[in-house]
């Protein structure tokens, strides 16, 4: 056989990576330790010495998110990954999905739920914003939902939604509470069990400063006996989450082959998970929380304007701030990016409004946060960053 | 905040990650540039270094697959990742899907489309057998369906199913034909535009010598053009072909972002599809091809029997073996792996009948072969291997 597509000549030279400041909404640099986690060999996805690996992995996600549910465990995908396997499993066609929409993310899992056939209600909110009890409340009431959505970590207006006294009001209405905690986990405070959340997942690549390739999920037991008495089969086999708990070894029965896990992967989430627990989950929070208090100050002393007006509902790990009137957003991100230091712009509805710098891990850091602000004080207010 | 769940002692201490022969079904061993190739910074999922890392995968998987499609790219998961974003895309709800299952991949194959409502018919075939064009053309005429799903390299088995000759049958029908190649690519001739095939998929962990992680897929006009028309959108937003298009620059759009692409693997994608371009995918076909017989010698030599009879249907990178009347198949693997070589049992069907010896990328090499030989002869026919 001479094969008729020839080899292609870009593949000969070797690829272009450069070293650089993540600090748009992820990913986030990785320390040494997780950056050579990966350099090590594979095993087989069921090989014992790997199967060990996956039970530290999950005793680290049950530390990080604050539970004991014992179905915990690490999807093989990104962060929407996680969201597919949460909707998924909670839900079947027909049933209701409330979703809160201050952001993208909601916009993505009301999308997601429509996809699926689900009757989505939402609660739209303006950006920057929080929804409250009252509002959730009034919603549940009315729309009686199977689960309800909310993104503790918008990350695309940088707002932290408060979590207290929510799950009461769901329990009370036969509502599960789902929680996406992609760019809040590690950032801020987050107990699943305490404040009686049923399913939460997040992703590898913002403060937990690991590649991006696992999505770090949780069920509660209200949620697994939903998942249990579901009429039809969750529409994919790869997002299964009892398919995925038995490899997991969450019921404590012998592991099937599922899927091969993804094992370079798992060894980034490994060390990932720890150095938080090196660290504390807690002092990792308070880290993140006074640090932000910090850059908050430097860059209004530096003339910028936060994005979210009021003060409690700024994510720790996460800011965005206003693109200051006649000021061209992406040419100061394109200056900035010159000097091998990413900031992002808006994302949705916010594009071309604000920028987002994210502070994630090991990058919630005085000494960094002040040349972050530096270089971007030069490239907004010097002349050519003006819209013309 | 205190966390009432401490952190895990487990987490303490290093991994324990010993270096091993993998000769099971996959992962196989990765290169040195391989492994090495994800022990890099990471960069932003959109940034203008990662594009281009991803144009050259793009370029280097219509290599691997011998097509000219413009839909391929690589799926943000594993193999099973790369089925469903197949049959999720080309099908929708009631429509006929004809599956030929000859081991695992087509059940699973079968149980997915169970899932997503779809008109699942199958044309069942002993183990270690495959599908004959007159058998394929009586499935096609009788169920009319929209798409054929064949595994071309059934690892349940160990059998190659021969695919000439198949599109011709479906295109006169309406029909697509989808390939799961996960256990074949760069192992066995495979060129999907002169099959005719319309989606391919494969995985990294095998021939690849990459870890597991991404699933190369490419969708022909014909898969697109139905694509395009479908009444309802695919179920799941992160497996949406459309959408990866974009985001992997197929249509040549302004990419938006989807999802986080799982930057190291994707380094490690590159470097396995270089390493492919460089020794030329006829020359590796060619190796493996030719070391698959000397090895099948050794193995009847030493006096086993091969599955699969028909020499013509045995994979040149997956060898099935009888395991021999009166011998203990666990307890031969458990010798084996005690000396840090993995073979693996079988699957499903074939579980405890076989052994199966994956001899992928450069594990197909005929040195390795002599001394798994050597080792499976030693383990099997030593006295402890008996069955009681």
């Amino acid at each position: 056989m001479a094969s008729s597509i020839p080899p292609p000549e870009v593949l000969k030279n070797p690829p272009n990576i450069p070293e650089k400041q993540l600090f748009g909404p992820g990913p986030s640099n990785m320390s040494h330790e997780i950056r050579h986690s990966m350099d090590a060999p594979l095993l087989g996805h069921l090989h014992v010495e790997f199967c060990q690996i996956m039970d530290d992995c999950r005793v680290g996600i049950q530390y990080l998110f604050q539970t004991k549910n014992p179905l915990t465990f690490a999807v093989s995908g990104t962060g929407h990954a996680g969201m597919e396997c949460a909707v998924m499993n909670l839900l079947e066609n027909g049933e209701t999905f409330l979703v809160i929409q201050n952001g993208i993310w909601g916009l993505r899992a009301a999308n997601l739920g429509k996809r699926l056939g689900l009757n989505v209600q939402t609660i739209i909110l303006p950006e920057g914003s929080a929804a409250s009890l009252e509002q959730i409340r009034e919603g549940i009431i009315k729309y009686k939902p199977k689960v309800l959505f909310i993104c503790h970590g918008e990350s695309s207006t940088g707002v932290a939604h408060p979590l207290k006294g929510i799950s009461e009001i769901c329990h009370e209405n036969g509502t599960l509470l789902l929680v996406d905690t992609v760019a809040s986990i590690g950032g801020t405070e987050f107990d699943a069990d305490a404040l009686g959340v049923d399913c939460v997942y997040t992703a590898t690549q913002k403060v937990l400063n690991a590649p991006p390739g696992l999505a770090p999920i949780s069920f509660s037991e209200k949620a697994v006996e939903k998942i249990k008495n579901r009429k039809t089969q969750c529409v994919s086999f790869y997002f299964d989450a009892l398919e995925l708990g038995n490899y997991w070894n969450c019921f404590g029965e012998p592991r099937r082959y599922h899927h091969t896990g993804m094992i370079s992967m798992v060894y980034s989430l490994r060390a990932a998970l720890a150095a938080i627990a090196k660290e504390g989950i807690e002092n990792e929070i308070k880290r993140h929380k006074e640090n932000i208090v910090y850059f908050h100050q430097k860059l209004e002393d530096a003339g910028f304007k936060l994005f979210v007006e009021d003060k409690d509902l700024r994510l720790p790990c996460l800011t965005t701030i206003r693109v200051p009137e006649g000021i061209e957003w992406k040419a100061v991100i394109d200056k900035l990016m010159a000097q091998k230091i990413e900031i992002s712009g808006g994302l949705g509805s916010t594009l071309g409004k604000i920028w987002r710098i994210g502070t994630f891990g090991i990058n919630s850091d005085k000494t960094k946060m002040d040349k972050i602000v530096s270089a971007l004080k030069d490239a907004t207010f010097s002349a050519n960053s003006k819209v013309n």
